[in-house]
Order: C-alpha cells, then structure tokens, then sequence
C-alpha cells in the first residue's frame, strides 16, 4: 500500500510527550483542543521544541477516528524523519558486539507491530526492520500500541527482506527464523552471536525464500490443542528467552 | 457492564468450525448468507449438531460490525452455556496433581483476553478463571483473537477474586501474582505445585488486596527505557516460562 499522500497522526499527551523528549523531529504540527492548551508542561515541551501549535482541526479527529482517546491531542508526523538507516544502526559507537535485530515479514496487523515494537524496546533488541512494502507501516495504532516505544528504539526501513538477511550475513549476524516446526525448540536455543529475529506474517509465516537464508529455525513448545500463538506473542516469547540467556541473569 | 440483553455472536467460517467441533452446545442458531450455504461440509457439521440455519439477517450484520471478516457466516451464541463450574475443573478426573489456573483480575481489553485464552491453551493451562464483574466479558473479538481457543479450555465464571483464591489456597494452590517491581525475576521462578496466575488489569495492575494474597510476585526482566510490557504479552511470557519448566523440557 502506498502511503505517500496520506497524513501520519499520533494521538493522546503520552505519545506526544513520548515524542517531544526522545524524537521532536518528526513532529510537522501539533493540533490542541482548549483542554489541552491549558496544560502547561506540555506547551512548555512543545515551545522549547519550537514546534507549531494549531487549534484542533475537523479533519485531524475525522483521521485519527472516533474510537481514539486523542484527548484533545493530535500530533500531524513524518514518518520518514523516524527511521534510522541501517547503515547507521550497524555502525553506532554504542553497538554492542552482541547486536539484535528483530525483522518484520510482511506483518499485517497494526497492534501486532506496536506489540513487537514493544517487547523489542523492553527486551533490549537494538533496532526493529521494517520492509518497505507488503508489511502493516507506522502509524497511529502502532505508536498507541508501542505505549511510545516506536520513539525509543530505533526503526529501520529496509528494502528487500532477502538481501538485507544477506548483508547481515556478511556482516556476522546469524539468522533466527521462528516458524512453525522449527528445528530448535526455543529453550535450547544459544545465542552466541549478533543476532536478527525474522518474525514471519499472521497466516503464512516466513516466506521459503526467505526461511532459506535462516540459520537457524525456532519453535515454541506448545499443546497440541493449540497449533500457533499470535504473532507478537510468539516474537516477546522469542524475545524474552534471548534477554535471559544474553543478558547473563 | 451488563450484558443481559446483549446479543453475543461469533463470526467467521474457522470460529464457527471450532465452536461445532468443540461446544455445539453454545451456537443458539447460526445466520449464512448465499455463498456459506454452498459450503456443504459446514452444513453437514450444523446438521450433524442440529442446529438451527437461517438466512443472514441485516440485524447480524450491524451487530459484528462493518469491520469483522465474517465470510457470510455469523452465530448467535449462549456464553452461559460456554463457562464450566470452578468446582467441576477442581474434581476432574483428568485433573492433574499440576493443576494450573490462569484468573484474569479487571482485564478491560478484549484482544488482551482472547490473546491470554490463546496462549493458556498452547501452554496447557487448565483452566482460565473470569470474574464476573469489572472484567471484558467473552465477546466476538475475544472469541476471534483466542483463533478458537475459547472453546478448547474451560473458561469459569467467578464471583469474588479475592474469595476464589482463598478457595483455591485451601486447595493448596499457590498464587503467582504478576506485578511491576515483583520479588522473584520470573526466569528464578520455580513451580512445583498447583498454581494460579493472577493476571492484573491493563494500567492498575494487581488489586492491592488481592496482591496480599499472592504467595509469590513475579517480573519479568527488562530494559530500563521500557516501563511495562503488553498485559497479553507478560502473561505469556508468564505461562511459557511455566510450560517450560514443568513439561520436563
């Protein structure tokens, strides 16, 4: 889906103030209701940030959706200004020599993607990738649904899934796919190494192109009454068993 | 909330098989359109299950939602008749001495219900515990975010939280409260008895009363730039590292 002429919003005074303090370049405009500019903390966040505030606007509650706890507080966004390049990421000062990626395959479902973004930010995975097309963008949801950690870790869009498994490859990542009968179960898993994560779509999981370029194939140990778990699920499970064996507790 | 006179449906062609494999006893009578009436193998199911057929009404319709992937397909259904009595999943004769219960405390979200009932079946919970009041109730979106689940483990109805677990305490059940700032890091844990997870709601987390009468607090590790996980996604993590460390893996 193309996203080029369509505004990118976030909603509430914790996106906002999430935003303000770890990523104020992304913000284009703020819209505020009259509740909402009589909250001084944040208009003083927001002036300091020399951001522009407009009165709330018809077409910015129209967008954001009647169902959004926007309280009175919608924030217009670029999302290009979000991304990190992976070039970048790659060769931070702070990169540990133990770095983990978490990459996004053509994930459908918005809260599923917040979800991760989540759990990557809590289990301390270095950056989340994102391809650029067939898979759920950044938008309103995911950031509610992040609780504003799209702002805290870094997100990088990426361009075909395949050839960005290849250069991490070259550059000593071991890749972990987690796919149904996966050959490792996920607590024999050993993590010795950088790291990628490949989180495959809702229904048809990894693509076999790209399941051959894992190392690595992941399962989780289930009830047979049960054949999969959800998909952000599945990944913080994957997620949390990494930070426990890395994180040497 | 009260949910008297409240139509409960379910919808779609995999939430319908579920419910006719599992517990026909719920479906009150189904509503299909033209083309869910060529599906012969589904008809054979509802015939099997005597259950009433009628066309797809407009009231159906509004009622799931513009927004529901129904494929023509929509189920009146009787919650009452899903729940299972608390004392008859205690004196089981399937019961195990490992018996282990998930009780879910004030959850608001649906999709944090239907993700928690998902991954108790995968994780071979018993049973998942509902109270009765302040707590999103087994609606069409937990039905569909449990993929069916709903009808594979027992789902009890209970009153009082704080008495249902000094019920189960007399049991000998230990009680597992998953809370921020927890005593005992989750992957420490160990579960050598029956036990009951006691999941708090989304932003409040575990009642302080009922909190007193946790035996043990878990948390789960994390990063310091991310507060809190997603409650479906703790509660996982949660029962997976339960499943691990009781199946002798």
């Amino acid at each position: 889906m193309s996203l080029k002429n369509e505004k990118i919003y976030l909603y509430g005074k914790n996106a906002l103030r999430e935003a303000l303090v770890a990523r104020p370049k992304i913000l284009k405009r703020v819209f505020l209701d009259k509740n909402a500019k009589a909250d001084t903390e944040l208009l003083g966040l927001l002036s300091v940030n020399t951001v522009t505030v407009l009165d709330m606007k018809e077409r910015a509650l129209r967008d954001v959706g009647a169902s959004a706890v926007h309280q009175g507080v919608i924030a217009e966004i670029s999302t290009e200004a979000l991304y990190t390049p992976l070039e970048e990421v790659l060769s931070s000062s702070n990169a540990s020599p133990r770095q983990c990626f978490v990459l996004l395959d053509e994930l459908q479902d918005p809260h599923n993607v917040g979800a991760i973004i989540r759990s990557a930010a809590a289990f301390g995975v270095d950056a989340v990738l994102l391809p650029e097309h067939n898979q759920a963008p950044i938008t309103a949801v995911v950031i509610k649904t992040s609780a504003g950690m799209v702002f805290r870790i870094p997100i990088v869009k990426i361009g075909n899934v395949n050839q960005t498994l290849r250069l991490l490859k070259e550059k000593r990542f071991w890749v972990y796919g987690l796919a149904m009968g996966g050959d490792t179960m996920l607590h024999n898993a050993t993590f010795d190494t950088l790291v990628v994560f490949v989180i495959g779509n809702e229904g048809e999981g990894i693509r076999e192109k790209t399941l051959e370029l894992c190392d690595i194939t992941l399962s989780i140990p289930m009830d047979p009454k049960c054949e999969s778990l959800n998909a952000s699920v599945a990944a913080s499970v994957v997620l949390y068993e990494y930070k426990t064996k890395t994180a040497g507790l």
